[in-house]
């Protein structure tokens, strides 16, 4: 089923060698063998003891050496020292993958860390592929092949389920398993990779994808390493309508240090990793509950036509709440039609409401059944793509059969449609939450992680709607010769060799020559230098030149101020039309060592760094991407004609970021920044102002 | 103990009547019997029904008629007809306090409305307090007065505690009661108060605080009413040291038209209800899971010195992301001391982090007493102010005693200190929760929960650390005659006679007048009318005036533009300086229909409505929550230095927004709006460049 066997045999094993194997329960090796018996593995066991002829009523192996012929996977939990023995000769017996428990390794200090580059030599020298070391080990819930150590698997009888963890922190992994199983869901598989001397998360995330069982992989990480995999997988999971869901930790530079300094990986550029994760629908939370809750909507339901809730509640105020928390998270509430509301009306008592929210007051304590008319009726309105049922206290005399039936068939139904069901129950009998979710509804306990949940969910079903872009387009980008800062005349030649639309202009020597510059008037005047990235701080631009005389005279002194300042080399003067009206953004592009092109667009002006309000975006680019991306700037409602001003051209921007962004991708890094600020919008069209382009030094970078 | 006694009487009545008893327990005369027996209530009760002898084994009175004297509570639960004939007799009986469950009134319709007046007029008129109608009554246990028929009271045996829940929704009182249940905390009062003919939430809220025994208030409303009175109790709050805690629904406007349409409240603007919350230390959720989660920490917790987090965890990744969030919620993260760090690195196995968070590992299952040694050392550095324990996954061979005894003492020690200690148990066994639940340490099943809630205990312990404002600074603050808007000229008039630092500027009726004005160059012109508000788009504005002759010409060109665009009245044209550098702010003030005076400061230009980057405070103001709004505006790092430019006076700003805040709120509703924008700040000063107000209409408005 996988490609690779080595991963195969990692997470399907058919025979299985503890190494380090013994009879007390309360150590690991111990405690492996029972971990085996207790989850039913009805494969080979092979445990391996220097003293012991058997171990656990098992014939007992007196070393790795002694294995037969390509087994599977080789479990390793001897100290450090042993462990490396244990490795060579597992893989020295054809040994198909090997779990290292030891720790001691490249977490501990140089000498570890030497020893790991050693344990990774010898399996590659082999075919073995290598778990860990410093990790909590791998389970298959399915076969029962629990080769790992973490109490998850005392506390919990954890069973087979749709949902695979990958997770470099095996307590991490283990806190996400104890939630799948709070809320009565299951698990295919369990992998921790600790310090990922060999396998990798990315590629577990890409290898238990192909299994049918899985539907979700819930993933946590506190580097994105090995991103090409990442990047495949992401778009597996798009194929076979899975999904990924990830916490990245480590997004602020504490929490990165922090990261850092348990695994030794440098901190990652959060708005990188946001617009990575983005571009490639992995879903990301921010804790290890958000996670589980997601999972719990993307485990049971089919992907969601829109994004306009209908909500239904037996308490008015929990339906405002709602209300409340599903526009703040980016939903829309549906406005019902008036059919809707008048079969709403014939159902409900005349005190309920029968706007949206829905509001079935205490009335369903009378009429069990009141949602199974109640819901469909909501359900079918062709102007609502998400029905949330949100239940507040449900006393002893409600019917929890009765409701639990309206919505589970509800929920049945509807997926049919594309319309998501999820249900809420805040202070009531656990009762009804259990069985909802045995029901296969997404249940939450809280309404406010229920509305974020399905918002992310509902985000996710508009990306996989969305035309994938073409992998890369085949476009040519003109690069200029030398490394380091172009000049603005320069920078701004090589964008028009783009094809972009930059504001008209030449580049003079003289003020004489500045004065016969046939460009209509008004004019800008700009000193022209590679070494000139701050003109204004400078006094180096001189704006609304209406005669020859004036920008004769502007020429002379931006010359002489760039003189002063000791600027070199001095290429010019450029001479350029001014722009007016409109409203500035940027648009912008730097090469990322690890995630490569990354597009910026945002409002403009000196201070975008500081106001931050920007977006990232990750080439191949493609429209409906950077239509969002525009729109979730808070300029954006200037560009659309705020305060009564006419509608800006925001087509032509959008136009203008794709095909910046497609020729900056073309570059293949040998630009590694470029920054057009301003670029006007205008009521027809758009125009660069200003451009700043720096060519890779590739002595430093890697083109 | 209350002010009021017939508030007094509605929560610990020592005699109770039940208008409408029963002996049946599925009805609500019934189950009201129930309650009173089984929560314990040891006072009188009287029932009250027109056809029984005794109900519930007690003498039944056959109408409200036969009341004896000066019975301190009755609760109505007959249909609405009867009910006024009940409350007719109640009031002439002499009973102090009448809960009307009973619905039909002002949620049905206008005759409902009609009736629900005369409830309250023949209330008022005997001095009975009255609570509802259609409302699910009041519960004080303590003494085991329950007279509601919410089913929160079946489903739990819900105890006495330090909280009290008062809420307009009946339902969301009961979730909140479920939730508190949950936690393992109890609740000395409960009152739900429907459609709050008479008895409001804030009144409740006020009188509860007086009871010794009530530590936090959770507040749920939909529509902020009786403002003085909510202004008055949280005084008293932070008088007391309590706390006030609120979901104010109906935040958004989808959300406020869903409430109004079953309270009929008008939707209040969400902006200036946060201000007010947080002028008054109100703290807010967002979600009743939230405010059960901030509920926990007040309850258990001293006010904290500072927002410094220690984390400690047995799972590196969990204190990842717990450090994340932190910072995420505007925590800071400790920078340890050397000290703690040796005392750390003393006690941890070595592969442990002792940076922070502090990473224990593992190594706690084999030393149950590591917490012991590493807790203390964590509390006593002096940059930790809040330590955070999490423990992810907590097995079998955990001691779980150990671990509970180590944070519960910690808690209750560094209390003492102001450092606060909340723990966090994410998958892990339930006891270890309960346990510590019970010995006082506020615990939370998820991490991000746990965080925001302590990150708003913080903010809550800085604001009474904060002096509060006095009362009403008496300041003199001269009006304009007229109503309507003033001219730019005779806006900045008023601003200058308030001490307000105003650009230097004559008002002038021709362009020879202009030209000798005596102000140094360069110079700015604009047209004067009361009638030109947006002078930009009129064109009649020019900048960068450098001569006479150009001033002139200018305020020709300005006075044509004015009357071409037949601007009328024009009062003639205003030379002002031109101000330079610095940062452009926005400075601003409304009078709020129910709320009074609020004032704006904000990012500047013609944009600030649109970018949403300002923040609203309520006068009087304190210099501390001007200097904390300023800092919460995205541009606040331009004012401090941004891309190594110098910093600029934000001392001014803040001494110029306290000077304004004070001056309109002595108008007293005089001056409807006044708009600075832009204010530039300087690097020494601030100067306000334009100005526009307008003078309420004393016949739309009452000042």
């Amino acid at each position: 089923m996988m490609a690779d066997p080595g991963l195969a045999a990692l997470l399907d094993p058919k025979s299985i060698a503890v190494v380090g194997a013994s009879d007390d329960p309360t150590k690991i090796g111990g405690r492996l063998l029972r971990f085996l018996a207790d989850y039913g593995f009805t494969g080979e066991v092979l445990p391996v003891n220097p003293t012991r002829d058997t171990v656990a009523g098992l014939p007992a192996l007196r070393s790795a050496e002694h294995l037969p012929d390509g087994v599977d996977l080789a479990v390793v939990v001897t100290a450090a020292g042993a462990a490396r023995e244990a490795v060579q000769a597992c893989a020295r017996r054809g040994v198909r993958a090997c779990v290292v428990l030891s720790s001691g390794f490249g977490e501990l200090d140089a000498e570890g860390e030497r020893a790991q580059r050693e344990l990774v030599a010898t399996a590659r020298a082999h075919g073995m592929r290598l778990l860990g070391p410093n990790c909590q080990g791998v389970a298959n819930l399915a076969s029962g092949a629990v080769t790992s150590f973490s109490s998850t698997f005392t506390n919990f009888g954890l069973r087979d389920g749709p949902v695979a963890i990958v997770s470099q922190s095996g307590a991490v992994a283990g806190m996400l398993a104890a939630l799948q199983h709070q809320h009565a869901t299951g698990l295919r598989y369990w992998v921790a990779t600790g310090n990922e001397a060999d396998v990798t998360v990315a590629e577990l995330v890409d290898a238990v994808l192909d299994d049918p069982g899985v539907r979700v992989v819930q993933a946590y990480c506190e580097h994105l390493a090995d991103v090409p995999r990442l990047v495949a997988a992401a778009a597996k999971a798009r194929r076979l309508g899975k999904a990924v869901l990830m916490v990245k930790a480590g997004a602020t530079e504490a929490g990165a240090r922090a990261a850092g300094s348990h695994t030794g990986a440098l901190a990652q550029p959060e708005a990188v990793v946001e617009a990575f994760l983005r571009r490639h629908g992995v879903v990301r939370a921010r804790s290890l509950t958000e996670l589980s809750g997601l999972s719990r909507v993307f485990e049971t339901c089919a992907p969601a036509r829109g994004n306009r809730v209908g909500i239904v509640s037996n308490s008015g105020g929990l339906g405002v709440m709602m209300a409340d928390a599903a526009l703040a998270e980016g939903l829309e509430l549906a406005e019902l039609t008036g059919g809707t509301r008048e079969a709403l009306r014939a159902v409900l008592p005349p005190f309920a409401a029968v706007g949206n929210p829905v509001d079935v007051t205490g009335q369903i304590v009378q009429q069990p059944h009141l949602l199974t008319r109640v819901l469909p009726a909501l359900a079918a309105d062709p102007w609502v793509d998400i029905v949330l049922v949100a239940l507040g206290i449900v006393g002893p005399t409600y019917d929890i059969d009765a409701i639990t039936d309206d919505i589970a068939a509800l929920h049945a139904e509807a997926a049919a449609r594309g319309v998501l069901v999820a249900a809420v129950s805040v202070g009531g009998r656990p009762e009804l939450a259990e069985r909802l979710a045995a029901r296969g509804v997404p249940t939450f306990d809280d309404d406010s992680a229920c509305v974020r949940a399905v918002a992310r969910f509902a985000e996710h079903s508009a990306w996989l709607r969305r035309t994938p872009p073409p992998a890369a387009p085949a476009v040519a980008a003109p690069l200029p010769p030398g490394t380091g800062l172009l000049s603005e005349h320069a920078s701004k030649e090589l964008m028009v060799s783009w094809g972009l639309p930059v504001v008209s202009g030449r580049l003079v020597a003289s003020p004489a020559a500045a004065a016969a510059v046939d460009l209509p008037y008004p004019l800008v005047v700009k000193l022209c230098s590679p070494a000139a990235a701050h003109k204004t701080e400078l006094g180096a631009v001189r704006l609304g030149l209406t005669d020859a005389r004036a920008v004769a005279r502007a020429a002379a002194e931006v010359l002489a101020a760039g003189r002063t300042a000791g600027v070199e080399p001095i290429e010019g003067v450029r001479v350029e039309r001014m722009v007016r009206g409109g409203v500035e953004v940027s648009v912008g592009a730097t090469w990322d060592p690890v995630f490569g092109p990354t597009v910026l667009v945002g409002s403009g002006g000196v201070h975008v760094e500081v106001l931050r309000d920007f977006r990232l975006l990750i080439p191949p680019l493609d429209r409906a991407a950077v239509v969002d991306a525009v729109r979730s700037c808070a300029i954006h409602p200037l560009l659309t004609g705020a305060r009564g001003a006419e509608p800006l051209d925001v087509d032509a921007l959008v136009d203008l970021v794709l095909r910046f962004g497609e020729r900056f991708a073309a570059t293949g890094g040998a630009l590694s920044e470029i920054d057009l600020n301003p670029v006007f919008v205008l009521s027809d069209g758009v125009v660069v102002a200003d451009a700043l382009v720096r060519v890779a030094d590739p002595a430093r970078e890697e083109p």
